[in-house]
């Protein structure tokens, strides 16, 4: 029986975990945390985020999913590292400062880092590679979707899939977010667009142009439960291996 | 025989306006100019742009058509409305002193002014402003998609769809262009996405998203052709009308 | 309060709307029935079907909601009229037999059928028609995606579509399931190309082409929430009409 | 100085290779042959099919370029054999025992078949494998568009893909042409749908689903140009080779 903590219990992802780790086989939620007071979620009190070290202590759980806002999910992956807690980290947008921190983490205890925890995306991302290495010299476009609700942008994926680009071409394009008013094409830049609109799960495009042809390569997620159910398989993965940062690519 | 003269006619419209009316049966160029020397095109040989005024005088066209920049374009519609000819003008991008020009030219000569001279856009516009309609509510997003030769951004075709888009929600939405960082979506916001790659000749979409749905509504060119063939359909339909301003869709 | 009784209450629909009703103000469920034995589903007990005669007299509901088969929902609908219980019927697939049953039974309750009710399907439509008008001499080809169980092809919006393509073009065009061969495209004819796979949800996708110009209207829905919010709609306004046969755009 | 021949040069395709060529450093058209007789193309006289024979012994050209049906093709490429001339061959829909010839006669000198000269689609196919392998449980259906002027379906390209998936799978799915009526899928079966409409100048699309996630794949052809440079860079390569049969891939 793997024992799991989920933080960000009263947000959209911490449920869909709460719900997808009660109802899967071999996994119990013993740890439910939230910044603010919420009721209870599919019958797991939920605890104040303020006694996350001593909660780790006391139900000494084998791992902790996070999906929150970097503050918070670095003091909890911090708070990991001291309680000896394997942590799946599914938030993005932390700062270099941050990321310096749950480095550290990961030298206590496994720590495993992902924008993303579907199989498809890394399917995308395998894909997109392939067809960049093909057609080096072709523009590139990154277009990607989210309901009106996702604050940041571009989302985490995109910057992996950014990185790939840039990875697979062997050099790093400038990104262009938007383009308005005479703003001619540089040679090499990446145009990233974020669209926010209606409950769109998500959706990522990356388009290839040159020499009178279109490569468009597209993921896209219906429903949230994909990256809940992924989360937990990286849970399950990662409980008992040694300290250290991981990926998400690693457990495939 | 309607005679014709083009400007820009170094240009890719202005070629393939040349070739396409120099094919039409009752049309003829009469006139080339360009703001350099060029080689013949079609078999026409191309004018200087400063002896516009002498030439409009001299060969007596019935109409002309220009697509170029702003600031030529605004001389040449000057120039037509001295000269007493008709004027087609494809060109985008004016401000709005230079669109008044244009509005004063009209008082003297027709002046049809298009963004976009294809019947697939003015299909695509009366479906937009149908389904705005039937859901107000939803969330818009304009994605627009050009070659990487294309300056200006966002097209003159996605401008005016956001004005109807404006039109068939009754309000005039804020225009996001591109987002990054902490860039929470507002109500109402209309987000707009300029992508340039490869050789696309135009792609236009607009996606409306809400309560679990999204609709994408999608126009694509897949030659210029589309364009030079429209703008000599209202050639041919602006010839012998009354002095005033016109659009693509008075001539459907 | 409306009193709703759901068939096919073991199946992903009849899930969705007793789940929806449940949490729904104003609505309650009195009657859940399948035509096996199934656990109970969100906390109502499932009764079976052959007793729904009976059942529909005790518990006396206002409104029956049916997303069955066309062979268990002409049934239903038949003890709706015995029974003077309002019909939301979500089915399709009906033969013209069975549909004539159906028309009998509108002549002595309300009996609202619709293939689809998402507001977004309306839209499209409207859409639909707006763009086929004004571009009638294009090709048209339909494409429809969903899920890896489902039986039927095409689906019961896609038929829909098609009679709007045909009213809008004046015409009835020959359908074409699937290209094999040599087969030659004949004028007129309208491609219908039903893809299944996966757990998609819904998707439709009407293509114009023309003139080196293509046009597609799309609509996705990403859950079944949004049907089964819709039928309770639809639902809540056939409750007190008066007896007749009333499709989803009657109530908006 | 490469010395082409063309056949079908009446025919879209052939007249595209022979401008092509005739614009080309390096090559040179010496021999255009049509089934039956039209005005010269790009300047070259264009001859009867029935004296190709002769006409290869008396030109001599390097290499053959034939975009035609597959009949002449087969035609076509015997009496290269015959004179000595390589052959590439864009030509497609062959039966077994037309192929069978075609083997034969790459005994005797270098035969490149191909159903596609577009680097894209080589990128587009490369990506469709690295796809399917990360996800070999995930449903596919394959959708191509082509103008309404293409006979046969689906597309060359389009079996290319279907021969792709299967080996990245390891086993032959089941091809269901159009779905029709109660129609379940089945496991591994893979959905062809074959658009045709309008001008559009082709495109192909793989979808993948499973788990909540949808994957699309898809290349789009804006001109035939792409086509005939690419069957050029083919023809580049193949002369001077050892007889043998190849493909597209062998030349990248």
């Amino acid at each position: 029986m793997i024992e799991v903590a989920v933080t960000g219990a009263g947000g959209h992802m911490g449920r869909e975990v709460i719900e997808a780790a009660t109802h899967r086989d071999g996994m119990a939620v013993v740890l439910a945390v939230n910044r603010t007071a919420v009721d209870p979620v599919a019958g797991h009190e939920v605890e104040a985020e303020a006694d996350l070290p001593d909660l780790l202590d006391d139900r000494d759980p084998d791992v902790l999913v996070d999906f929150t806002l970097p503050d918070p999910s670095t003091r909890y992956v911090e708070a990991c590292a001291d309680a000896g807690v394997a942590a799946v980290v599914g938030t993005t947008g932390f700062s270099d400062s941050q990321s310096a921190v749950l480095a550290d983490a990961a030298e206590s205890v496994p720590v495993l880092r992902a924008s993303n925890f579907a199989r498809g995306v890394m399917a995308l991302r395998r894909a997109i590679r392939e067809a960049v290495e093909a057609v080096p010299d072709y523009d590139v476009e990154l277009t990607e979707t989210h309901h009106n609700r996702k604050r940041d942008a571009p989302s985490g994926t995109a910057l992996t899939v950014l990185d790939d680009v840039d990875d697979a071409r062997g050099d790093d394009g400038e990104h262009v977010h938007g383009r308005e008013g005479e703003q001619p094409r540089e040679d090499g830049e990446v145009g990233v667009h974020a669209r926010r609109a209606g409950d769109v799960t998500g959706e990522h495009e990356l388009l290839l142009a040159g020499n009178h042809e279109v490569l468009t390569l597209t993921h896209r997620a219906e429903s949230r439960g994909v990256f809940a159910a992924g989360a937990l398989d990286a849970a399950d993965w990662l409980v008992g291996r040694p300290a250290g940062a991981y990926d998400f690519e690693d457990t495939i």
